[in-house]
């Protein structure tokens, strides 16, 4: 069975609001193994709205109404939904008794517009709201449901938890729905469809969906099943062969990010990271430093734009500096055994490059990092060319150096 | 002209993600005169969104479709468009062409699957994609149009700026809509509110929305007339006794946000800043360093986080730490005051407080921070107590310090 979602209200069509109670309903449905197909937004517009639950019914057994409950004039969500299963509205006069003591508990009078709130569609059965004044409506119309939920998160998420889930999970077939989010780092979107497709491509069931974002590759398995152990075999016999094929690339199975994954293994192995950074001025500091408790890893960093930081702070000796340029592999290595050095960290990370958009030349284009990773061992540095605007490049700067000390510390881990 | 949105991507069917290119969207749209009247999200899904897209195109003059555009089986915007239109795919050679050359200047091969991307529905106009690799599409179908648009916000908006809004400007009846962005730092919502309230309440052209986000402060006034010259009237009438009321609050009148602000103003006068930040783990720098041009007046910078690297580094004095702490206005002087002479810059910003959730004490609960600002003619420090998780106490406390030099600079210049 799969739903839709509708979210009623003009505000959610501003350039200022999105609607939130989706993810809440996303989750609460999914649970109960029902998908959700579509969402969408309409502003308090009853025959734009009675339209789109008219097709909604018709096509999915399940419609979740929010918001547009309300008492005033433009709260037409108990009239588009009327309108579009034919039925009339019907004054309950026990709702409206109850408004009146909701007012009187409050030694507020009841304005009469509340009386609006007292309507309900012939043949629903009311949702008592204990945190507002807008009671909720369940609807049943040929094999589909819809139900009519107050806007007000605190309002809403009771009125589901309380009244609706159970109902719905007499109706839907017992389902156990279980995911796995992989994260994969190092690798491009095509190449990884390219090499993970002839393993999930022969599924329906798990769905794969495959996300990119800033450098940051998700791999999303969601099996449906009767039972949860058959949905956990199922996602394994796929996840397996596409982690086999992904390898060391795969840093996160549970959704991590990458700076709480390298920080997880810093805690673990008891060492510590410090950071020199030019072209990226304290975003990848800022990334580690995000997740808290990062102070028991994290040492400390340098933010050197200029050359003469460089030398002073780090102590990049000059001669590199005159000979290969800040941004050269020479310069990105001496970065990070300054910093290491200069906080006495087990590892260092150091990041020059030229992130644009002005600065690029030909050997040296914008896009152009260099990044280094200083440990007892000795150091290592990628060149890598990253396309995009600066702050893409940025990112992309950053996601690359916490995966090579990802990479570092699994060897050592 | 009315426009629906439709945002394509299965994962936006999750309890993770919203569809966020929509308020971008709408914001543009709404600047053109544009109202938004439906926006939905639809999974990867070829049949689904045929239809919805078929209705959208019958209901409303602009359809914006995002994502959807990448090159896996599961992107099925192209696929689904055409077929909603009754139109055929048809390869583009030159398309595939520069994909290939984007790969080869990547120093990468191109996947096959990225071909995908070369198919453009038949009669359309192809919008070229300087920043990633998929090509949106702008197609007419009897008076109304459909633009198919990547996922990726920074590629959608840098396509829909350049490529869409001249050809909506085109087709969209005249009128002048002219805004202004008051951006304010230093004062809560509702006390914003209840400041102005007085003045734009009169008005309901222009439109007046104030919106709050991470510490800063927008104040949208919007004048729609059939002149431009009415219009900048009209805003100037509104906004003229808002700028009074609110005074040196105002740090932008053009939505500049307040790391550019700051950024310019130092440009100006010649002077340099640099930063020593302890709970903010390198994001000052990295909000100064995101403006292109920054190498110019960014200095360097320095994450302290330990008190040994306060010690070491910004020669933060040993006593001090021990007998006010390292969350204490001494520090943050000390720290401002290290980080100017190290680097040699005109400025220097501090930043030393309690972001969480654990580090919290009865004196210094968390939340508590102090910022520093050194010149030539001393230093002064602000404590101030923020409220909320992690991130937004460490973004309040980089605006917190941004405004302290802002206000300092003006003074100034």
């Amino acid at each position: 069975m799969d739903a839709e979602i509708i979210a009623i209200g003009s505000e959610m069509l501003t350039p200022q609001r999105v609607d939130t109670n989706s993810l809440y309903l996303t989750a609460e449905l999914n649970k109960l193994g029902i998908e959700v197909v579509t969402k969408s937004v309409i502003g308090d517009d009853r025959e734009r709205l009675a339209d789109a639950v008219r097709r909604a019914v018709a096509r999915s057994g399940i419609v979740v109404l929010s918001g547009g409950l309300g008492p005033t004039e433009d709260d037409v969500t108990r009239e588009a939904v009327a309108l579009a299963l034919g039925r009339k509205l019907v004054f309950n006069p026990e709702i409206a008794e109850a408004l009146e003591q909701r007012f009187s508990r409050a030694r507020r009078k009841m304005a009469e517009v509340n009386k609006r709130q007292a309507f309900v569609i012939e043949g629903a059965t009311v949702l008592a709201n204990d945190r507002g004044t807008a009671p909720g409506q369940w609807v049943e119309e040929s094999g589909a449901v819809a139900m009519l939920l107050p806007g007000p998160p605190h309002e809403l998420q009771a009125m589901f938890e309380r009244q609706c889930v159970p109902r719905l999970a007499r109706i839907v077939p017992k389902q156990a729905i279980r995911t796995i989010c992989l994260r994969i780092a190092g690798m491009g979107e095509s190449d990884l469809d390219t090499l993970i497709a002839p393993v999930y491509k022969k599924y329906q069931n798990p769905a794969t969906t495959i996300l990119a974002a800033n450098g940051d590759l998700q791999v999303h398995l969601r099996a449906r099943c009767a039972t949860a152990a058959e949905a956990d075999a199922l996602l394994a016999e796929v996840a397996g062969p596409i982690e086999l094929l992904l390898g060391d690339r795969v840093y996160s199975r549970n959704g991590d990010p990458l700076e709480v994954v390298t920080g997880t293994m810093l805690r673990k192995l008891h060492a510590t990271v410090s950071v020199a950074e030019s072209c990226t001025g304290g975003m990848l500091g800022e990334r580690i430093t995000s997740v808290p408790g990062s102070s028991e890893y994290f040492a400390g960093g340098f933010i050197t734009y200029s050359n003469d930081l460089k030398i002073e702070l780090l102590g990049v000796p000059p001669e590199i500096l005159a000979e290969h340029g800040a941004v050269s592999e020479q310069t990105a290595e001496a970065m990070a055994v300054g910093a290491r050095r200069r906080t006495n960290s087990t590892y260092a990370l150091s990041i020059t490059g030229v992130a644009g958009p002005d600065g690029g030349s030909e050997a040296k284009p914008v896009g152009t990092v260099y990044m280094g990773l200083a440990g007892a061992g000795g150091t290592e540095v990628r060149r890598r060319q990253f396309l995009g605007d600066r702050q893409r490049i940025r990112v992309f700067s950053t996601q690359m150096a916490l995966d090579m000390l990802r990479r570092k510390l699994a060897c050592r881990g």
